[in-house]
Parts: C-alpha cells; structure tokens; sequence
C-alpha cells in the first residue's frame, strides 16, 4: 500500500509513544485496540480504551502523545498520510524537520539526524 | 483531515459490508474493534476478531467483504485514500466507475447512481 502508512504500537507500562507533537502536513488517525493509554494534548487528558478513536489533522498546533499509565501493555493502530514537512514537540525546544534533522525553536539544529 | 477518509462501521448480524469488491486506485485498511466478522476473499474465509487488521492494496483483484455471521453487532474502523477510479464486484455483473455510476462487466451502464 502507498496512500498511507500505518503502523501497530505497543506501548509498555510506563512508556509514551512520543514526545507531545503535532505534524505540519500530515494527517494521523489512531484506533486503539487493547489496554488503554492517556492521550495528553492541550484541552486535557483522556482515557482512550479499545475500540476508540483519536484524529490529528495536520497543522493542527495542539500537540498530541499517548502515556501508558496503566500496569500492562495497551496497542494501537496509527495510519498516517500527506506530505512529510516536519513539525513541532510542544513541550521541548525541538522541532523535526522535512529534511529528516532536529533544530532548536530558533531553527539552530541538533546533531541528531531523525529515524524514520 | 483531508489525506484518507476513516469510516466506522457496524454491521448487524446477518449484515455483509458490501458485495465483494476491490478498487483500482485506492488502497483500504481496516481494523475490527468489537464483535466478529469473516472476511471473504479468493483465498477462502478468516475470522476477524477485534484488534484484528486487513490491509487491501489497490488494484489487487482480490474481491473481499465482511459478512457478520455471529449474533451480536461487530464494528470496525475502514481507512481508505488514493484515487477514486472505480473497481469491481467480484460475484455479480457490475464495476462502479470513476463518474460515479454502475455498469455491467461489458460496459454498459445500469440505470442507478453510485451512493458515496
């Protein structure tokens, strides 16, 4: 398939699917399928259990990122599409680029290059 | 969101999704997320259980559907993105088309408009 990627996500106790972040050109869908995770984003926290749904359309600035504070594994399912410009972590001074590089808030870069 | 569409569906015991089907230019992917359902495809039958995924490339001639054969409700989440270009009912004499319209394997039109 090429229209999308998507992609299965276990997240153990404890652990967070990312930093708090929002895409500049990509839409992100996300279904939950076991356990249940904390979606933190600026309105709040909110419970996501299996069978629920979350959508983060694109240059949408309130950054998003799941916590599993529960005491065992929960799954997900992300799809994802549109064009790879980059975006932003809210809540540390990092940006991630369309060139695939990390640079500060002020657009001085990082040395890490970005896995994707 | 603009780069996929995401439906949620439910069907009812009995119910199927479609008739069986594929698309030229668009590729679906689907996540059960309640109850069961037998996807039906050239290669045979699978259950589906909830948590449980189906990817359908575009232009796979592969015809699949979703028959709910248990007697509760099932539910599941379908993604699909690309280009709206028609395809095929594999077991009945009828294509959907890119205008929107039906018509027979030869090609020639059946009177009712496409719903979407």
């Amino acid at each position: 398939m090429t229209d999308f990627s998507v992609s299965h996500v276990v997240l153990k106790p404890g652990a967070w699917s990312s930093q708090r972040h929002w895409h500049i050109g990509e839409d992100e869908f996300l279904v939950m399928i076991s356990g249940e995770a904390v979606l933190v984003d600026e309105t709040g926290e909110h419970v996501l259990r299996a069978g629920e749904c979350a959508a983060f359309p694109k240059n949408d600035r309130n950054g998003h990122h799941l916590q599993n504070r529960s005491d065992t594994d929960c799954a997900f399912v992300v799809v994802g599409a549109g064009e790879e410009l980059g975006g932003e972590y809210s809540d540390i001074d990092m940006c991630f680029t369309a060139a695939g590089t990390y640079v500060r808030k002020d657009g001085t870069p990082y040395a890490a290059k970005r896995a994707r």
